[in-house]
């Protein structure tokens, strides 16, 4: 049983500050996401581009806020469950609350926050019919761990970024790389489309297009696809992990479930005190909850997670009485250790 | 008569803010402040150290947050009335409200947005009988214009960093430089404190400790002023200027009487939905409006600035239906002819 002061869910931008925020109240958070990987939209959907609306930020990569509000919030040393998602909340009798993922992963803390955005991140997956029987068996749909694939035979299937930036990046690791697409054109960055063609062209990526997967072949385990190139007879190709990169898709999920108030597929919150939901403890902040004029923004978020974690603090410590101290003035104590402060003005003669 | 869309009193971080979402809105703004630069209390009162909670920013320093938002906001043009106090405002019969200031320029636009911060920055006076009657006329507590004192000679007072860097800045600009102070310790940062000793010892800054000026003395003018150093008697000092810098500190001022609804010092907005105070068409945002839970932060104010400009759109486009754009997807046109976007993902086939 992991035990903390806030479970987060969701580790897109606004539970990513959430973690500093509640450090700052001496709050100690822990984040669970389905995703491999933090970032949230940020880091899943669009980390190579710019965003112009972070406050202070002419400009900044996705990819670039995201380390940043990890690096803001390291001292406050959050824990993770990635990979998994938030299945099931249970209430305890002694007030906090248990959540449980579809690995059996359990938390417990007596306060939740929702930061969910759009939902669990799902992949896209091909129709083939026996699909199922061989994921996690040579079947993947997200890369958590490239040192799996060394020196393995890997098929990746997709015509976009992921599919592209993931061949480029295993050409390297595995024993060969194919990359199957039903198109001749890829849709990505210029950069990528033409780091493919390239590696293709040194013989380092197998490019086989227009085509699509039509069966997989192995006994428990991956051993073989069919490929069907367009106009011509289905072939067999031997390979050891067959990798469908068709994006992913958020999904409400089990959280739907879970008693709370929905409103326009999002949580309703109390948007007019601390972004609570109807069930006490639990809080909705930035993509997935709702309230009139919400705004679907990453600054958004960032000021609920600020405004949810001082009532998080009055849950954790009752009766307690908080005064705002602004960081530039205590400076900052991390439960590492650490600490950050302004260089103190002197008090010295001048003769 | 300034016209515009969104008249914003206060140009602190919320106001700077303000300007690129209304932006983003098509909506113009400008601003009016006492101060003679903007940026608020972070360029007023803490411009060299760092804070450690704006989101994204593991450390930014108060003064580049400044310049960084001005940046963001500058290819939406914003119009600026600085170094002037908003004193009146009055609604017209057409629905729009015209704000004037103390130095009686006027602006006319159909939505005010109060973004004051802790009030006005007014400057904290010494205690001498006849100092009114030289003000501006030699006497002058914000350095605005340095050129000012070009050949000129000039007396400043204080002992803190206002009163250090002026004296650095004036020494290579001004005639003569005096620096008086009731303590032999000033209070600073050390580069200041130490480079105050270098210029002194260099003969550029003439340093007068422990000391108090006492009167000032000129027809019209200040053509000198009495100086009493501790223990010794008072003598006459020649000068052309004398600039006491004693600190400003804020005052709610006169939008106290604007029939708005106080509270802790503050103006009371509608928080559930948009920041609209009980004036409709009159918005407060920022460190300046209260509600429940309310928290005195930097970033809590640019999510009120962002929700804010959504009714603003409303009531200068009634009816018209706004749908939520992202940066990153539609990028940004500013009313300069400029335009910022994502470099777009290609198609292109690889062969
Ligand atoms: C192409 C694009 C461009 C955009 N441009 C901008 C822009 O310019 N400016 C802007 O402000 N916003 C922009 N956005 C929106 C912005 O990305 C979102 O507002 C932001 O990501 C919301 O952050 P969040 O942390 O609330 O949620 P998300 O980023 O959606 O993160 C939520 C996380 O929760 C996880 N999760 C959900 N349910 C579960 C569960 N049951 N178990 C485990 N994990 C779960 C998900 O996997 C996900 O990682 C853009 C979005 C897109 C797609
Ligand atoms: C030493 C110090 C450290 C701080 N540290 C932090 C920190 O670490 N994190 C954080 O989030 N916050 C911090 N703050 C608070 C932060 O500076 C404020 O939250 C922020 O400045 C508020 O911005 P604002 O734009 O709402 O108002 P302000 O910055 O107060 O700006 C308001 C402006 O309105 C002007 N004004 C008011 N009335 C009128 C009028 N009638 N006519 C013309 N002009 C007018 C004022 O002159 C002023 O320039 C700190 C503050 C101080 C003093």
């Amino acid at each position: 049983m992991i035990k903390t002061d806030i479970i987060i869910i969701g580790a897109g931008p606004t539970g990513l500050f959430t973690v500093f925020e509640a450090g700052l109240l001496k709050l100690k958070c822990h984040l669970i996401d389905a995703l491999p990987q933090p970032g949230g939209q940020c880091s899943e959907l669009y980390p190579k581009k710019p965003i112009y609306d972070i406050p202070g930020f002419p400009e900044i990569l996705a990819g670039d806020l995201t380390k940043n509000l990890l690096e803001q919030g390291k001292q406050f040393e959050p824990g993770f469950t990635l990979g998994e998602r938030a299945e099931t909340v249970e209430k305890q009798e002694d007030g906090t609350f248990i959540v449980t993922t579809n690995k059996g992963t359990q938390h417990q803390a007596p306060v939740v926050a929702i930061a969910s955005g759009l939902g669990s991140f799902e992949p896209r997956k091909p129709q083939l019919e026996n699909l199922a029987k061989y994921e996690d068996k040579g079947v993947e749909y997200i890369i958590k761990e490239p040192e799996v694939y060394r020196d393995k035979d890997v098929v990746i299937a997709g015509g976009g970024d992921s599919a592209l930036d993931w061949s480029i990046f295993l050409a390297d690791v595995a024993k060969s790389v194919t990359l199957i697409h039903r198109r001749s054109e890829f849709r990505g960055h210029l950069d990528s489309v033409e780091k493919v063609q390239e590696l293709k062209n040194a013989g380092k990526i197998n490019l086989i297009t227009p085509a699509e997967v039509t069966d997989i072949i192995g006994d428990g385990k991956v051993e073989a696809i069919e490929v069907k190139k367009k106009d011509e007879d289905a072939f067999i190709l031997k390979t050891d992990h067959f990798i469908p990169l068709f994006g992913l898709s958020p999904k409400l999920g089990p959280i739907a479930n879970w008693g709370l108030e929905i409103e326009k597929n999002a949580i309703k919150v109390n948007n007019a005190l601390d972004y609570q939901t109807n069930i006490p403890g639990i809080f909705a902040i930035g993509d997935g909850n709702f309230y009139p004029g919400k705004l679907k923004l990453i600054l958004c978020g960032f000021h609920e997670a600020t405004i949810m974690c001082q009532a998080a603090y009055q849950i954790i410590n009752p009766g307690k009485k908080y005064v705002l101290k602004y960081t530039t003035v205590s400076g900052i104590d991390g439960f590492d250790g650490s600490r950050k402060e302004a260089p103190k003005a002197v008090v010295q003669a001048i003769n």
